[in-house]
């Protein structure tokens, strides 16, 4: 272990009594790891960190991760050197980069989550909301590896032409002012009945789940005052619109709405069966789950208003990658 | 059958190109009954209706009918005579009065639908809304009887009256300024992560998740940014509230609000339950679901303004039982 290593930067964030949120740095001592853990020099911070181990506990599994690139699962990735668990790090197969593997848990896991949702829950198809992001990219790519339906929803034509050069089929433009009816077509061809949304606020989970049910309607054997009998589900996973959820119920009684996360949904299917996903994702990182950041930043740089000014929008297309330990 | 039977009056509704809602009674005959089929005298409709088999059709299971009151699923009771399925037939035991079994399906298989969902869902308490109502006050019986902690919202001090007078131990008055503490502590005492709403619109399912999760955040062991993962369901059945659901999201992630309907529900747990379902409802029809009627009135009655005007009102404790063959 470098000398330097002894102390890493850290970003600190405290609200002050005056309301006020400040953002610092601070220079840490890095813990001594305890017998069953390891210290990772943190190389990536998109959302999970990835690293090298440079020091170890005393245990054989800790020892086995020395200088091993690892994707790390946990919080508190803005910092230059962090020390966890052996369970809380995945080694990555060799010729990977801590860059490749920062985002080897949270979006492929998520997008791979979303699919295998589909299948227990009895859908055919699915749609997807913010569907031009990182995740939705990955999303597209492991429904047409897989034959999946996919609906995307985007908000502009920049971003439907995103997902139309990687091959997408069905995407529909929210802010066009024939959106219920692209979407009902869409549906229709489809036979999508579950939608992920990281949207949230306002009424679009209303419309997806009105637009599903004259979809379903559109097939119906049998007329109902309590409409379809087909389950539609929408699973809210995000929150780029704050405002509440507004739900008109126009789409008669068999539907749901609730939270999705990643890390509940890994627990319910089990060990076994998550580490089929996490073997998947480490096989098709470089193709079907690579991600492209726009730019490799340094904390000190995360900082400056000029680089805030651009993350702060939450745009699609403009990824950042920290690198705690960018010279 | 009597030459009388031959027609019968129905009620009949007409929207028409003005937009009024014109509602009428129309004679029409009464259909022959096919060879699996029987027709009823019908006595009492509250939603489904009872009365007596007066004509059968020539099959062994359809004359088994001839004479027996029976209770009946399905639409169009409004009449004075209704030819349907032996299958659509529930024969009631001697000494029930169709007044007594017209209440017989869709209120007392609603509510043990509802404490049925909470132990198949994993849940150990739950609450629910309009809790002063028929049904709800059936549930209260049901828990009770069955050591289930239970959660009643009402809206005005006489409703949460009638529930206290039925044993009701956990009351919350929605139109309190205390309401969402009082719900809270009802929900750390008694644990209820499912709630039944038969309110619908407006923020009353939000502030139900609320506090089902500031309930959960009390007995937390580790804090979470996403909340607490203890699962909150919320299913509306109802619609008195006909404006927009309005969720605020202060939850967490681990939530559900759904629509919920007795049949689906029925279909989903299959035939061999809903037969025991069934069977407990007749075995207590005089006790636990017993079903009291404030207003008996014929199908000319109910036409009446001042009837309409008591009945429209859909208020709690005003329940009008239709008996068609009202003399």
């Amino acid at each position: 272990m470098s000398s330097d290593s002894k102390t890493g930067l850290q970003l600190r964030s405290l609200i002050k009594n005056s309301g006020e949120l400040e953002i610092s740095l601070a220079s840490m001592p890095t813990p001594e790891p305890g017998p069953d853990e390891v210290v990772v020099r943190v190389e990536a911070s998109p959302i999970e960190g990835a690293g090298v181990v440079i020091k170890t506990g005393s245990s054989d599994a800790a020892k086995a991760l020395m200088g091993k690139t690892v994707a790390m699962i946990g919080g508190a990735m803005y910092a230059q050197y962090r020390c966890l668990k052996v369970s809380e790090c995945l080694p990555l197969p060799a010729g990977i980069t801590p860059a490749e593997g920062a985002s080897c848990f949270v979006n492929p896991l998520t997008a791979l989550g979303m699919t295998e949702t589909m299948r227990r829950e009895g859908h055919k198809a699915l749609m997807h909301t913010a569907a031009a992001s990182n995740l939705g990219q990955m999303l597209n790519k492991i429904c047409i590896k897989d034959g999946i339906g996919l609906v995307n929803i985007v908000r502009s034509p920049e971003q439907a032409d995103i997902l139309r050069k990687i091959g997408a089929k069905y995407i529909v433009d929210s802010t066009a002012p024939t959106f219920m009816d692209d979407l009902t077509n869409a549906l229709v061809e489809t036979g999508a009945t579950l939608a992920f949304d990281a949207i949230g606020g306002g009424k679009l989970a209303g419309q997806i789940l009105t637009c599903m049910e004259i979809s379903a309607n559109k097939t119906a054997k049998v007329y109902s005052r309590y409409g379809s009998s087909v389950h539609k589900q929408v699973y809210i996973y995000g929150s780029l619109d704050p405002r509440p959820v507004e739900l008109n119920r126009a789409f008669g009684m068999a539907w749901g709405v609730g939270g999705w996360l990643l890390f509940p949904f890994l627990q319910k299917i089990g060990s076994a069966e998550g580490a089929k996903l996490r073997a998947r994702v480490v096989a098709e990182l470089k193709t079907t789950f690579a991600s492209h950041y726009t730019q490799v930043v340094s904390l000190q740089e995360a900082l400056q208003p000029s680089h805030i000014a651009v993350y702060a929008k939450r745009a699609t297309g403009e990824k950042y990658l920290i690198n705690p330990n960018k010279g």
